[in-house]
């Protein structure tokens, strides 16, 4: 492959223009929108008009004049039509971890009787923590079970009320077959949860077609929301009514501004809602969540998969000695290739320092995220270029990329 | 007492310089800070170099480079100073509602054997709805209970875990008195949780030398942090390491980098964050806070009681037929004051449309907050005149203040 066949890949991309939708800085390849999406170039004028006229002049009347009572909803309608959810079912609030809680909690009275709330081992932790949490919450009634991701179809015996599982693996992209998944552990009696904090704006996902019963996810990533922006939920409608929230802030009641005594639910995914939104946060969302309105997901994972196949080819191409931490078929992969290698902190330090920005994950991975409405592919093309450089003059070795800093 | 009286009193406000931090809109009267406090001027620019250099330029990098990582706790710390909180007890996290919750499970953990969750009927209905929430949660092994706040102490039985109070109710604006229901609380053996929305940034708040156990409030009031903006939780040093967490996000993991199966909960009050926090929402925050740290706050309740009580004797001087809703005594009052009318929902849309923004409370309750840094003592006088024109014509008879608007 020559740089002119990666030239002409990026002009014939269909997703070509979107690029200039984000401010990209000067001279750095970002290869980590799978953990901190880029800023849209409409939010900082969106979030000076929020702060300016809807906060500085309107004030309180905003909550109606400019709907920001409405925005969890309209925000996550505007998220379910990315994740293959019908209105009324996702709402824009909290972080994911609470939203976790929520569901595992939702879950568990409506599969009452059943105790183990099930996860993988190497899951994204958050997951973990917060079944341990809920198990705690119950008095330990509930308990919180990690398997290998290869024994979780097995486990799915009649004691499992709920299975929780992060669609896309944080750490190598491995993606879960959502609907085959769904099906089984239906077949098995248990609810599902997934988390798609690694596939919304990455791949297209259809959760009323596999049936799914909840779904959470982060609006950070490949949504493009801005650093711990609002994450979201899904509850199928089915679900909705015969949940009784055990986080039942008053945004979620029925009529919060009758602030009675007792709570009653809201209609629908209303109850979902606990304290009042971070409306700061929501507008920047917004703004991501904008963009994919008018993208195809079918022609967005097209790009994915190829810009991971160019990646994953030309490393192998330069036998820089990684090897692949992520699955090689595209299908099972999301937009992420993860390669390992025992100096990969190193590694990482050293292409950051020189403009290429992925993450690493100890003890030897590392990380890069593709995101096909600003990574074109001569990004690939030059991140591989100066990936090589670094291992074939082995400047990765200079002592000043050793020490591991302490990131809290 | 003359316009020049008033003027005089501006003149001499040890506080007067601070109002031109705030933005407040041409012609309006602002007297609803205790519901969403004003912008201040500084929080555009601050949040413009958030979103264009912080998040836009650093990226990923700024999680270290600027200093997210210890936002909640650099900010909790500062709203320490304003609550008579040592450092390393407070946190800025999540929404009230969720701190709440956090709050009500570590008080249960710390008194279990004791079953009453207990506040009094009329409190900001998002408490009650949490105690409800946690009491689901447990499988109704704990109870929710609400009486008359004049019962409160009466029920301080053996049952009681703890006791969940708001120090100045939203509505009256009248104060418990911490130190002496703390103390009666400790006696009985239970908890206690005190909510500060109402009272942080508003009065002179003692925490650790009242011995509370739990604190939480909300940072988009007499804060000034923006809609929505994230809220705090104290937890004493006492009682930190004690706590198991039933929400445990990645972020209060002892090493939340270190990616572990199982929680281990973080040092101190670290432990309390949940999720990823809204690093936006951080940023408003955190201006509104900062500019709390040079004010005394001492001088601004002599203020704050001031406007209070010249409100108070310009309404009835006027004898426009209101009923006063909230404490004469000034000690005993929070920095609002609230007047009945049967005709409160026309009189406030009118008053509104004249530009004097406070707001309506079913069934009849009009709400005036008396912010200090930026309500004047001529703003008090202006307003009250605005109120005895609509009084005295009868204007707010006019149909179309009639018609109550659903605000959700």
């Amino acid at each position: 492959m020559t740089l002119e066949d990666i030239l002409a890949f990026d002009a014939a991309d269909p997703l070509r223009d979107k690029r200039d939708l984000f401010n990209i800085p000067e001279g750095v390849i970002y290869l980590d929108g799978n953990s901190l999406g880029v800023l849209p170039k409409a939010t900082p004028d969106a979030m000076n008009d929020m702060l300016r006229r809807q906060w500085g002049q309107d004030l309180i009347r905003s909550w109606n004049s400019n709907d920001w009572i409405n925005a969890p909803r309209r925000i996550g309608d505007k998220i379910g039509r990315l994740i293959g959810a019908a209105e009324g079912q996702v709402i824009a609030a909290d972080s994911t971890s609470i939203n976790v809680f929520k569901a595992l909690s939702a879950a568990s009275q409506l599969n009452s009787g059943r105790l183990v709330l099930l996860s993988e081992t190497g899951n994204f932790p958050t997951d973990p923590y917060m079944m341990e949490g809920w198990a705690t919450a119950t008095g330990n009634r509930m308990i919180a079970e990690l398997v290998e991701p290869s024994r979780i179809l097995d486990r799915l015996a009649p004691d499992v009320a709920v299975l929780l599982l992060t669609q896309i693996h944080y750490k190598s992209g491995e993606v879960w077959d959502m609907n085959e998944i769904t099906r089984h552990a239906h077949e098995a009696g248990a609810l599902v949860i997934w988390d798609l904090s690694h596939s919304a704006g990455a791949i297209p996902v259809e959760l009323d077609k596999c049936r799914v019963d909840f779904a959470v996810g982060c609006g950070y990533k490949f949504l493009n929301g801005g650093p711990g922006a609002p994450a979201y939920i899904y509850v199928a409608e089915r679900h909705q009514s015969k949940v009784m929230p055990v986080l039942p802030g008053w945004m979620g009641h029925a009529s919060p501004f009758a602030f009675e005594d007792s709570y009653t639910p809201g209609q629908g995914i209303k109850r979902f809602l606990c304290g009042t939104p971070g409306i700061l946060g929501m507008c920047a969302l917004e703004i991501g969540v904008d963009i994919f309105q008018s993208v195809d997901m079918g022609v967005l994972r097209t790009k994915s998969r190829q810009l991971g196949d160019l990646f994953i080819a030309l490393v192998e191409e330069n036998r820089m000695g990684f090897e692949l931490a992520s699955p090689r078929e595209a299908d099972m992969r999301g937009s992420q290739v993860s390669i390992r290698h025992p100096g990969g902190y190193a590694i990482m330090q050293a292409l950051i320092e020189r403009g290429v920005i992925g993450d690493f994950r100890a003890p030897d991975i590392l990380r890069f995220g593709f995101t096909p409405l600003y990574t074109r592919y001569v990004d690939v093309w030059q991140a591989v270029s100066t990936l090589a450089d670094i291992m074939n003059s082995n400047d990765w070795c200079d002592e000043k990329y050793a020490v591991q800093a302490e990131v809290t």
